[in-house]
Protein backbone atom coordinates (compact mmCIF):
# COMPACT_ATOMS: atom_id res chain seq x y z
CA UNK A 1 0.00 0.00 0.00
CA UNK A 2 1.25 3.18 -0.98
CA UNK A 3 1.86 6.31 1.41
CA UNK A 4 -0.88 9.31 0.99
CA UNK A 5 1.39 11.94 -0.63
CA UNK A 6 0.03 15.12 -0.87
CA UNK A 7 1.14 18.68 -1.68
CA UNK A 8 -1.87 20.31 0.77
CA UNK A 9 -4.12 19.39 3.12
CA UNK A 10 -7.04 21.27 5.26
CA UNK A 11 -8.65 19.78 8.63
CA UNK A 12 -11.41 21.50 10.27
CA UNK A 13 -11.96 20.73 14.50
CA UNK A 14 -8.11 20.21 14.38
CA UNK A 15 -7.74 20.95 18.17
CA UNK A 16 -8.86 18.01 19.47
CA UNK A 17 -9.80 14.15 18.96
CA UNK A 18 -9.68 12.58 15.17
CA UNK A 19 -8.87 15.65 13.58
CA UNK A 20 -5.53 16.58 15.95
CA UNK A 21 -4.91 12.77 15.58
CA UNK A 22 -5.19 13.50 11.42
CA UNK A 23 -2.33 16.25 11.80
CA UNK A 24 0.03 14.29 14.14
CA UNK A 25 -0.25 11.45 11.20
CA UNK A 26 0.33 13.76 8.75
CA UNK A 27 3.35 15.42 9.84
CA UNK A 28 4.70 12.08 11.05
CA UNK A 29 4.10 10.81 7.35
CA UNK A 30 7.29 10.06 5.46
CA UNK A 31 6.85 12.76 2.96
CA UNK A 32 4.68 15.38 4.75
CA UNK A 33 2.53 17.65 3.10
CA UNK A 34 3.99 21.30 2.05
CA UNK A 35 1.28 22.91 3.51
CA UNK A 36 -0.83 21.44 6.65
CA UNK A 37 -3.79 23.87 7.33
CA UNK A 38 -5.44 23.63 11.06
CA UNK A 39 -8.41 25.13 11.06
CA UNK A 40 -10.08 25.34 15.15
CA UNK A 41 -13.50 27.31 15.95
CA UNK A 42 -10.82 28.69 18.82
CA UNK A 43 -7.47 29.56 16.58
CA UNK A 44 -5.59 29.71 20.03
CA UNK A 45 -6.32 26.15 20.61
CA UNK A 46 -3.50 25.00 23.16
CA UNK A 47 -2.36 21.72 21.33
CA UNK A 48 -2.63 22.49 17.53
CA UNK A 49 -0.47 25.60 18.72
CA UNK A 50 1.96 23.81 20.36
CA UNK A 51 2.68 21.21 17.48
CA UNK A 52 2.40 24.60 15.14
CA UNK A 53 5.40 25.97 17.28
CA UNK A 54 7.78 23.04 16.16
CA UNK A 55 6.59 22.67 12.29
CA UNK A 56 6.72 25.21 10.12
CA UNK A 57 4.48 23.44 7.54
CA UNK A 58 1.84 23.45 10.21
CA UNK A 59 -0.63 27.02 10.04
CA UNK A 60 -3.21 27.48 12.48
CA UNK A 61 -6.52 28.98 11.24
CA UNK A 62 -9.30 30.06 13.08
CA UNK A 63 -13.06 28.72 11.29
CA UNK A 64 -16.48 28.27 12.07
CA UNK A 65 -17.57 25.75 9.91
CA UNK A 66 -21.22 27.45 10.86
CA UNK A 67 -20.27 31.00 9.44
CA UNK A 68 -20.22 31.42 5.61
CA UNK A 69 -17.85 34.50 6.00
CA UNK A 70 -15.71 32.85 8.66
CA UNK A 71 -14.83 29.81 5.87
CA UNK A 72 -14.38 32.36 2.77
CA UNK A 73 -12.41 34.54 5.28
CA UNK A 74 -9.92 31.24 5.91
CA UNK A 75 -10.34 30.24 2.31
CA UNK A 76 -8.68 33.71 1.40
CA UNK A 77 -5.90 32.91 3.89
CA UNK A 78 -5.24 29.56 2.41
CA UNK A 79 -5.18 30.96 -1.21
CA UNK A 80 -2.67 33.11 0.34
CA UNK A 81 -0.46 30.42 2.07
CA UNK A 82 -0.62 28.39 -1.31
CA UNK A 83 0.58 31.19 -3.70
CA UNK A 84 -0.61 29.94 -6.84
CA UNK A 85 -0.54 26.32 -6.24
CA UNK A 86 -4.12 24.35 -5.08
CA UNK A 87 -5.27 22.32 -2.21
CA UNK A 88 -5.13 18.31 -2.94
CA UNK A 89 -7.16 17.75 0.22
CA UNK A 90 -10.30 19.54 2.16
CA UNK A 91 -10.91 16.85 5.36
CA UNK A 92 -14.56 18.30 6.73
CA UNK A 93 -13.64 16.72 10.31
CA UNK A 94 -15.42 19.25 12.47
CA UNK A 95 -18.79 17.81 13.99
CA UNK A 96 -20.69 17.85 16.80
CA UNK A 97 -23.47 15.43 18.69
CA UNK A 98 -26.09 16.31 21.45
CA UNK A 99 -26.84 13.54 23.70
CA UNK A 100 -30.58 13.24 23.33
CA UNK A 101 -33.56 10.90 22.80
CA UNK A 102 -36.47 11.26 19.74
CA UNK A 103 -38.62 12.71 22.74
CA UNK A 104 -36.55 15.80 24.16
CA UNK A 105 -34.81 16.56 20.86
CA UNK A 106 -36.33 20.37 20.14
CA UNK A 107 -36.15 22.96 16.80
CA UNK A 108 -32.94 24.58 18.45
CA UNK A 109 -30.59 21.33 18.86
CA UNK A 110 -31.95 19.75 15.26
CA UNK A 111 -31.04 22.57 13.55
CA UNK A 112 -27.80 23.68 15.42
CA UNK A 113 -26.54 20.04 14.86
CA UNK A 114 -27.36 20.23 11.15
CA UNK A 115 -26.15 23.63 10.33
CA UNK A 116 -22.22 22.19 11.75
CA UNK A 117 -22.17 18.66 10.34
CA UNK A 118 -24.38 19.13 7.30
CA UNK A 119 -24.25 22.50 6.05
CA UNK A 120 -21.02 23.43 7.40
CA UNK A 121 -19.22 20.56 4.97
CA UNK A 122 -21.80 22.25 2.17
CA UNK A 123 -20.56 25.52 2.49
CA UNK A 124 -16.10 24.54 2.83
CA UNK A 125 -16.90 22.68 -0.75
CA UNK A 126 -17.93 26.07 -2.33
CA UNK A 127 -15.68 28.01 -0.55
CA UNK A 128 -12.70 25.74 -1.39
CA UNK A 129 -13.87 24.21 -4.48
CA UNK A 130 -11.50 26.89 -7.12
CA UNK A 131 -8.66 25.74 -4.84
CA UNK A 132 -9.19 22.09 -5.28
CA UNK A 133 -10.22 22.65 -8.64
CA UNK A 134 -6.14 24.10 -8.90
CA UNK A 135 -4.58 21.45 -7.75
CA UNK A 136 -7.11 18.71 -9.51
CA UNK A 137 -5.49 21.01 -12.95
CA UNK A 138 -2.18 20.87 -11.48
CA UNK A 139 -1.41 17.38 -11.21
CA UNK A 140 -1.07 14.95 -13.51
CA UNK A 141 -2.98 11.74 -15.07
CA UNK A 142 -6.97 11.73 -15.61
CA UNK A 143 -8.07 9.40 -12.83
CA UNK A 144 -9.50 10.44 -9.42
CA UNK A 145 -7.57 10.26 -6.06
CA UNK A 146 -7.00 11.98 -2.75
CA UNK A 147 -3.01 13.37 -4.30
CA UNK A 148 -5.05 14.88 -6.70
CA UNK A 149 -8.14 16.38 -5.09
CA UNK A 150 -11.01 15.43 -3.03
CA UNK A 151 -13.50 16.23 -0.58
CA UNK A 152 -13.83 13.95 2.64
CA UNK A 153 -16.29 14.04 4.55
CA UNK A 154 -16.12 12.82 8.76
CA UNK A 155 -19.43 11.09 8.53
CA UNK A 156 -20.61 8.05 11.19
CA UNK A 157 -22.17 4.55 11.23
CA UNK A 158 -24.75 6.46 13.26
CA UNK A 159 -25.92 8.15 10.11
CA UNK A 160 -26.56 5.03 8.50
CA UNK A 161 -30.17 4.36 7.61
CA UNK A 162 -29.81 1.12 7.31
CA UNK A 163 -28.48 -0.51 9.95
CA UNK A 164 -29.81 2.04 12.91
CA UNK A 165 -26.11 0.91 15.03
CA UNK A 166 -26.70 1.50 18.66
CA UNK A 167 -29.92 2.78 18.55
CA UNK A 168 -30.40 1.79 22.49
CA UNK A 169 -27.97 3.26 23.64
CA UNK A 170 -27.11 6.07 21.83
CA UNK A 171 -30.43 7.15 19.83
CA UNK A 172 -29.61 11.19 19.11
CA UNK A 173 -31.54 11.86 16.06
CA UNK A 174 -30.35 15.16 15.53
CA UNK A 175 -26.60 13.25 15.19
CA UNK A 176 -28.38 10.62 12.90
CA UNK A 177 -30.24 12.68 11.26
CA UNK A 178 -27.79 15.64 10.16
CA UNK A 179 -25.43 12.51 9.12
CA UNK A 180 -26.96 10.60 7.49
CA UNK A 181 -27.78 14.16 4.91
CA UNK A 182 -23.91 14.71 5.26
CA UNK A 183 -23.66 11.15 3.09
CA UNK A 184 -26.55 12.65 0.72
CA UNK A 185 -24.36 15.86 0.34
CA UNK A 186 -21.64 13.42 -0.08
CA UNK A 187 -22.77 12.13 -3.16
CA UNK A 188 -24.12 15.38 -4.22
CA UNK A 189 -20.60 16.76 -4.01
CA UNK A 190 -18.84 13.54 -5.68
CA UNK A 191 -22.00 13.81 -8.82
CA UNK A 192 -21.33 17.61 -9.02
CA UNK A 193 -17.58 17.69 -8.69
CA UNK A 194 -16.71 14.91 -10.57
CA UNK A 195 -15.99 16.81 -13.68
CA UNK A 196 -13.37 19.29 -12.13
CA UNK A 197 -11.19 16.09 -10.90
CA UNK A 198 -12.34 16.13 -7.31
CA UNK A 199 -13.11 12.88 -5.40
CA UNK A 200 -15.52 12.92 -2.65
CA UNK A 201 -16.18 10.39 0.12
CA UNK A 202 -17.89 9.59 3.36
CA UNK A 203 -16.21 8.08 5.87
CA UNK A 204 -17.03 6.29 9.24
CA UNK A 205 -13.42 6.25 11.37
CA UNK A 206 -15.05 3.65 13.69
CA UNK A 207 -16.03 4.55 17.36
CA UNK A 208 -12.93 6.27 18.37
CA UNK A 209 -12.19 7.36 21.91
CA UNK A 210 -12.54 11.02 21.94
CA UNK A 211 -14.03 13.17 23.57
CA UNK A 212 -17.34 12.71 21.37
CA UNK A 213 -17.31 9.04 21.46
CA UNK A 214 -16.75 8.48 24.61
CA UNK A 215 -19.63 10.73 26.10
CA UNK A 216 -22.48 9.28 28.83
CA UNK A 217 -19.61 6.85 29.97
CA UNK A 218 -19.46 5.07 26.92
CA UNK A 219 -15.84 3.69 26.34
CA UNK A 220 -15.13 3.18 22.15
CA UNK A 221 -13.64 0.28 20.80
CA UNK A 222 -10.76 2.35 18.82
CA UNK A 223 -8.17 4.65 19.63
CA UNK A 224 -6.99 7.78 17.58
CA UNK A 225 -4.26 6.30 16.31
CA UNK A 226 -5.38 3.15 15.39
CA UNK A 227 -8.76 5.08 13.09
CA UNK A 228 -6.17 7.78 11.92
CA UNK A 229 -3.55 5.39 10.84
CA UNK A 230 -6.64 3.62 9.18
CA UNK A 231 -8.47 6.11 7.36
CA UNK A 232 -5.34 7.59 5.95
CA UNK A 233 -4.25 3.51 4.09
CA UNK A 234 -7.75 3.83 3.02
CA UNK A 235 -7.45 7.53 1.57
CA UNK A 236 -4.38 6.73 0.28
CA UNK A 237 -6.37 3.66 -1.77
CA UNK A 238 -8.89 5.70 -3.54
CA UNK A 239 -9.37 5.99 -6.61
CA UNK A 240 -12.10 6.96 -9.41
CA UNK A 241 -14.42 4.03 -8.73
CA UNK A 242 -14.86 5.28 -5.13
CA UNK A 243 -16.21 8.38 -5.78
CA UNK A 244 -19.20 8.92 -3.65
CA UNK A 245 -18.98 5.92 -1.34
CA UNK A 246 -19.50 5.55 2.47
CA UNK A 247 -16.72 3.89 3.88
CA UNK A 248 -15.07 2.46 6.82
CA UNK A 249 -11.80 3.43 8.48
CA UNK A 250 -10.57 0.22 7.31
CA UNK A 251 -12.07 0.33 3.68
CA UNK A 252 -15.26 -1.45 4.16
CA UNK A 253 -18.51 -0.45 2.60
CA UNK A 254 -21.01 1.28 4.61
CA UNK A 255 -24.41 0.64 3.99
CA UNK A 256 -26.37 3.73 3.20
CA UNK B 1 -56.87 -5.68 -1.13
CA UNK B 2 -59.09 -4.15 1.97
CA UNK B 3 -60.04 -0.23 2.04
CA UNK B 4 -58.30 1.64 3.95
CA UNK B 5 -60.20 1.89 7.48
CA UNK B 6 -59.04 4.57 9.91
CA UNK B 7 -61.31 6.88 12.69
CA UNK B 8 -59.02 9.93 12.38
CA UNK B 9 -56.60 11.34 9.91
CA UNK B 10 -54.42 14.46 10.43
CA UNK B 11 -52.63 15.65 6.69
CA UNK B 12 -50.46 18.79 7.19
CA UNK B 13 -50.35 20.72 4.19
CA UNK B 14 -54.00 19.70 3.16
CA UNK B 15 -54.80 22.95 0.88
CA UNK B 16 -52.99 22.23 -2.37
CA UNK B 17 -51.32 19.19 -4.23
CA UNK B 18 -51.04 15.98 -2.86
CA UNK B 19 -52.50 17.03 0.86
CA UNK B 20 -55.39 18.23 -0.85
CA UNK B 21 -55.90 14.86 -2.74
CA UNK B 22 -55.47 13.14 0.21
CA UNK B 23 -58.03 14.61 1.73
CA UNK B 24 -60.46 14.46 -1.62
CA UNK B 25 -59.54 10.43 -1.61
CA UNK B 26 -60.38 10.18 2.81
CA UNK B 27 -63.68 11.93 1.69
CA UNK B 28 -64.60 9.74 -1.02
CA UNK B 29 -63.55 6.09 0.78
CA UNK B 30 -66.32 3.69 1.18
CA UNK B 31 -66.23 4.20 5.21
CA UNK B 32 -64.92 8.05 5.19
CA UNK B 33 -63.00 8.43 8.65
CA UNK B 34 -64.70 10.61 11.61
CA UNK B 35 -62.62 12.68 11.63
CA UNK B 36 -59.96 14.31 8.85
CA UNK B 37 -58.20 17.01 10.11
CA UNK B 38 -56.46 19.17 7.39
CA UNK B 39 -53.98 21.49 8.04
CA UNK B 40 -52.58 24.10 6.33
CA UNK B 41 -50.32 27.62 7.06
CA UNK B 42 -52.74 29.53 5.80
CA UNK B 43 -56.18 28.43 7.55
CA UNK B 44 -57.93 30.52 5.01
CA UNK B 45 -57.12 28.06 2.21
CA UNK B 46 -60.09 28.22 -0.17
CA UNK B 47 -59.73 24.84 -1.62
CA UNK B 48 -59.78 23.11 1.70
CA UNK B 49 -62.01 25.27 3.04
CA UNK B 50 -64.83 24.55 -0.05
CA UNK B 51 -64.86 21.29 1.25
CA UNK B 52 -64.61 21.59 4.34
CA UNK B 53 -68.04 23.37 4.00
CA UNK B 54 -69.67 20.43 2.56
CA UNK B 55 -68.14 17.92 4.93
CA UNK B 56 -68.94 17.85 8.51
CA UNK B 57 -66.12 15.69 8.95
CA UNK B 58 -63.66 17.78 7.83
CA UNK B 59 -61.80 20.09 10.02
CA UNK B 60 -59.69 22.64 8.91
CA UNK B 61 -56.70 23.41 11.42
CA UNK B 62 -53.82 26.37 10.94
CA UNK B 63 -50.52 24.89 11.67
CA UNK B 64 -46.89 25.61 10.78
CA UNK B 65 -45.10 23.02 10.71
CA UNK B 66 -41.68 25.07 11.38
CA UNK B 67 -43.44 26.70 14.46
CA UNK B 68 -43.22 24.54 17.67
CA UNK B 69 -45.80 26.70 19.53
CA UNK B 70 -48.11 26.34 16.49
CA UNK B 71 -47.73 22.97 16.65
CA UNK B 72 -48.91 22.34 20.20
CA UNK B 73 -51.91 24.40 19.93
CA UNK B 74 -53.35 22.39 16.76
CA UNK B 75 -52.44 19.03 18.80
CA UNK B 76 -54.55 20.74 21.14
CA UNK B 77 -57.76 21.53 18.85
CA UNK B 78 -57.51 18.06 17.58
CA UNK B 79 -57.62 16.64 20.81
CA UNK B 80 -60.99 18.40 22.07
CA UNK B 81 -62.30 17.36 18.81
CA UNK B 82 -61.50 13.98 19.01
CA UNK B 83 -63.19 14.07 22.84
CA UNK B 84 -61.35 10.42 24.76
CA UNK B 85 -60.40 9.00 20.93
CA UNK B 86 -56.79 9.08 19.40
CA UNK B 87 -55.76 9.83 16.17
CA UNK B 88 -55.05 7.05 13.79
CA UNK B 89 -52.94 8.38 11.03
CA UNK B 90 -50.75 11.45 11.17
CA UNK B 91 -49.55 12.02 7.69
CA UNK B 92 -46.47 14.39 7.29
CA UNK B 93 -46.87 15.68 4.18
CA UNK B 94 -45.93 19.17 4.49
CA UNK B 95 -42.85 20.20 2.42
CA UNK B 96 -40.75 22.36 0.38
CA UNK B 97 -38.02 22.60 -2.63
CA UNK B 98 -35.69 24.99 -3.34
CA UNK B 99 -34.70 24.31 -7.11
CA UNK B 100 -30.94 25.09 -6.56
CA UNK B 101 -27.98 23.95 -7.87
CA UNK B 102 -25.09 22.64 -5.29
CA UNK B 103 -23.33 26.07 -5.99
CA UNK B 104 -25.94 28.13 -5.08
CA UNK B 105 -27.35 26.89 -1.89
CA UNK B 106 -27.07 29.23 1.05
CA UNK B 107 -26.82 28.61 4.68
CA UNK B 108 -30.20 29.76 5.26
CA UNK B 109 -32.01 27.83 2.27
CA UNK B 110 -30.70 24.64 3.77
CA UNK B 111 -31.72 25.48 7.42
CA UNK B 112 -34.97 26.42 5.89
CA UNK B 113 -36.03 23.62 3.68
CA UNK B 114 -34.65 21.16 6.75
CA UNK B 115 -36.34 22.81 9.29
CA UNK B 116 -39.68 22.37 7.54
CA UNK B 117 -39.55 18.82 5.72
CA UNK B 118 -37.18 17.37 8.44
CA UNK B 119 -37.91 18.96 12.06
CA UNK B 120 -41.63 19.49 11.15
CA UNK B 121 -41.65 15.68 10.97
CA UNK B 122 -39.73 15.25 14.53
CA UNK B 123 -42.10 18.06 16.34
CA UNK B 124 -45.14 16.62 14.96
CA UNK B 125 -44.38 13.11 16.15
CA UNK B 126 -43.57 14.38 19.70
CA UNK B 127 -46.96 16.74 19.75
CA UNK B 128 -49.54 13.87 18.53
CA UNK B 129 -47.76 11.41 20.22
CA UNK B 130 -50.31 10.87 23.05
CA UNK B 131 -52.95 10.87 20.57
CA UNK B 132 -51.17 8.20 18.37
CA UNK B 133 -50.45 6.13 21.47
CA UNK B 134 -54.25 6.57 22.64
CA UNK B 135 -55.56 5.22 19.17
CA UNK B 136 -52.93 2.19 19.30
CA UNK B 137 -54.01 1.56 23.11
CA UNK B 138 -57.60 1.67 21.95
CA UNK B 139 -57.21 -0.36 18.94
CA UNK B 140 -57.71 -4.87 18.71
CA UNK B 141 -54.97 -6.85 18.22
CA UNK B 142 -51.41 -7.02 18.96
CA UNK B 143 -49.78 -6.52 15.43
CA UNK B 144 -48.82 -2.37 13.71
CA UNK B 145 -51.27 -1.37 10.90
CA UNK B 146 -52.41 2.12 9.74
CA UNK B 147 -55.98 1.73 11.07
CA UNK B 148 -54.75 1.36 13.96
CA UNK B 149 -51.93 3.87 14.50
CA UNK B 150 -49.48 5.13 12.35
CA UNK B 151 -46.66 8.11 10.99
CA UNK B 152 -46.23 8.68 7.22
CA UNK B 153 -43.48 10.48 6.41
CA UNK B 154 -44.13 12.05 2.31
CA UNK B 155 -41.00 11.49 1.66
CA UNK B 156 -39.39 11.19 -2.06
CA UNK B 157 -36.70 9.28 -4.01
CA UNK B 158 -34.59 12.66 -4.36
CA UNK B 159 -34.08 11.53 -0.75
CA UNK B 160 -32.25 8.32 -1.82
CA UNK B 161 -29.00 8.22 -1.58
CA UNK B 162 -28.33 4.95 -3.21
CA UNK B 163 -30.38 5.86 -6.57
CA UNK B 164 -29.03 9.51 -7.32
CA UNK B 165 -32.54 9.93 -9.31
CA UNK B 166 -32.59 12.60 -11.57
CA UNK B 167 -30.27 14.25 -10.67
CA UNK B 168 -28.80 16.32 -13.53
CA UNK B 169 -31.91 17.78 -13.75
CA UNK B 170 -33.10 18.35 -10.56
CA UNK B 171 -29.93 18.43 -8.07
CA UNK B 172 -31.69 20.46 -5.38
CA UNK B 173 -29.30 19.58 -2.73
CA UNK B 174 -30.81 20.97 -0.03
CA UNK B 175 -34.06 19.09 -0.57
CA UNK B 176 -32.31 15.97 -1.12
CA UNK B 177 -30.25 16.44 2.12
CA UNK B 178 -34.31 17.20 3.95
CA UNK B 179 -35.51 13.63 2.71
CA UNK B 180 -32.43 11.53 3.26
CA UNK B 181 -32.76 13.38 7.12
CA UNK B 182 -36.14 12.82 7.25
CA UNK B 183 -35.53 8.85 6.00
CA UNK B 184 -33.76 8.57 8.94
CA UNK B 185 -35.94 10.41 10.88
CA UNK B 186 -38.82 7.65 10.03
CA UNK B 187 -36.32 5.20 11.00
CA UNK B 188 -35.65 6.42 14.30
CA UNK B 189 -39.22 7.04 14.66
CA UNK B 190 -40.57 3.28 14.00
CA UNK B 191 -37.34 2.17 16.55
CA UNK B 192 -38.92 4.41 19.25
CA UNK B 193 -42.64 4.16 18.89
CA UNK B 194 -42.86 0.13 18.14
CA UNK B 195 -43.52 0.04 21.32
CA UNK B 196 -46.15 1.97 22.09
CA UNK B 197 -47.93 0.23 18.90
CA UNK B 198 -47.13 2.99 16.41
CA UNK B 199 -46.43 2.02 12.94
CA UNK B 200 -43.93 4.54 10.76
CA UNK B 201 -42.94 4.93 6.91
CA UNK B 202 -41.24 7.14 4.45
CA UNK B 203 -43.57 6.86 1.57
CA UNK B 204 -42.46 8.48 -1.85
CA UNK B 205 -45.16 9.54 -3.92
CA UNK B 206 -44.22 9.15 -7.03
CA UNK B 207 -43.30 11.95 -9.12
CA UNK B 208 -46.60 14.04 -9.21
CA UNK B 209 -48.58 16.45 -11.49
CA UNK B 210 -47.93 19.61 -8.60
CA UNK B 211 -46.90 22.78 -8.11
CA UNK B 212 -43.75 21.58 -6.45
CA UNK B 213 -43.44 18.53 -8.91
CA UNK B 214 -43.55 20.73 -11.85
CA UNK B 215 -41.49 23.33 -11.28
CA UNK B 216 -39.31 24.71 -13.98
CA UNK B 217 -41.37 23.55 -16.50
CA UNK B 218 -41.02 19.65 -15.96
CA UNK B 219 -43.94 17.86 -16.72
CA UNK B 220 -44.41 14.70 -14.06
CA UNK B 221 -45.65 11.57 -15.38
CA UNK B 222 -47.61 10.65 -11.92
CA UNK B 223 -51.52 12.29 -11.97
CA UNK B 224 -52.15 13.25 -8.03
CA UNK B 225 -55.24 10.90 -8.28
CA UNK B 226 -53.08 8.07 -9.49
CA UNK B 227 -50.60 8.63 -6.41
CA UNK B 228 -53.18 9.28 -3.64
CA UNK B 229 -55.13 5.73 -4.92
CA UNK B 230 -52.01 4.03 -4.86
CA UNK B 231 -50.33 5.24 -1.46
CA UNK B 232 -54.08 4.77 -0.19
CA UNK B 233 -53.63 1.25 -1.08
CA UNK B 234 -50.07 0.64 0.35
CA UNK B 235 -51.63 1.75 3.75
CA UNK B 236 -53.98 -0.12 3.96
CA UNK B 237 -51.73 -2.95 3.67
CA UNK B 238 -49.24 -2.23 5.64
CA UNK B 239 -47.95 -4.25 8.92
CA UNK B 240 -45.60 -4.73 11.41
CA UNK B 241 -42.89 -6.57 9.19
CA UNK B 242 -42.83 -2.90 7.34
CA UNK B 243 -42.20 -0.24 9.92
CA UNK B 244 -39.28 1.69 9.10
CA UNK B 245 -39.60 1.08 5.60
CA UNK B 246 -39.03 3.58 2.33
CA UNK B 247 -41.78 2.46 -0.22
CA UNK B 248 -43.36 3.94 -3.29
CA UNK B 249 -46.91 4.31 -4.24
CA UNK B 250 -47.00 1.67 -6.10
CA UNK B 251 -45.25 -0.54 -2.57
CA UNK B 252 -42.35 -1.00 -3.99
CA UNK B 253 -39.03 -0.50 -1.86
CA UNK B 254 -37.21 2.44 -2.26
CA UNK B 255 -33.38 2.08 -1.76
CA UNK B 256 -31.97 3.96 1.23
Amino acid sequence: MAELCVSSVLVTGANRGLGLGLIQHFLRLPKPPQWIFATCRDPKGQRARNLASKHPNLVIIGLEVANPASIKAAAAKVEEYLGGSGLNLLINNAGMLKAKTLEDETLEDMREVYTTNTVGPLLMGQAFLPLLKKAAQGSPGSGLSCSKAAIINMSSIGGSIASSYGWEMMPNPSYRCSKAALNMLSRCQSLAYKEHGILCVALHPGWVQTDMGSYAGHTPPVTVDDSVQGMLKVLSSLSEKDTGAFLDWEGNVVPW
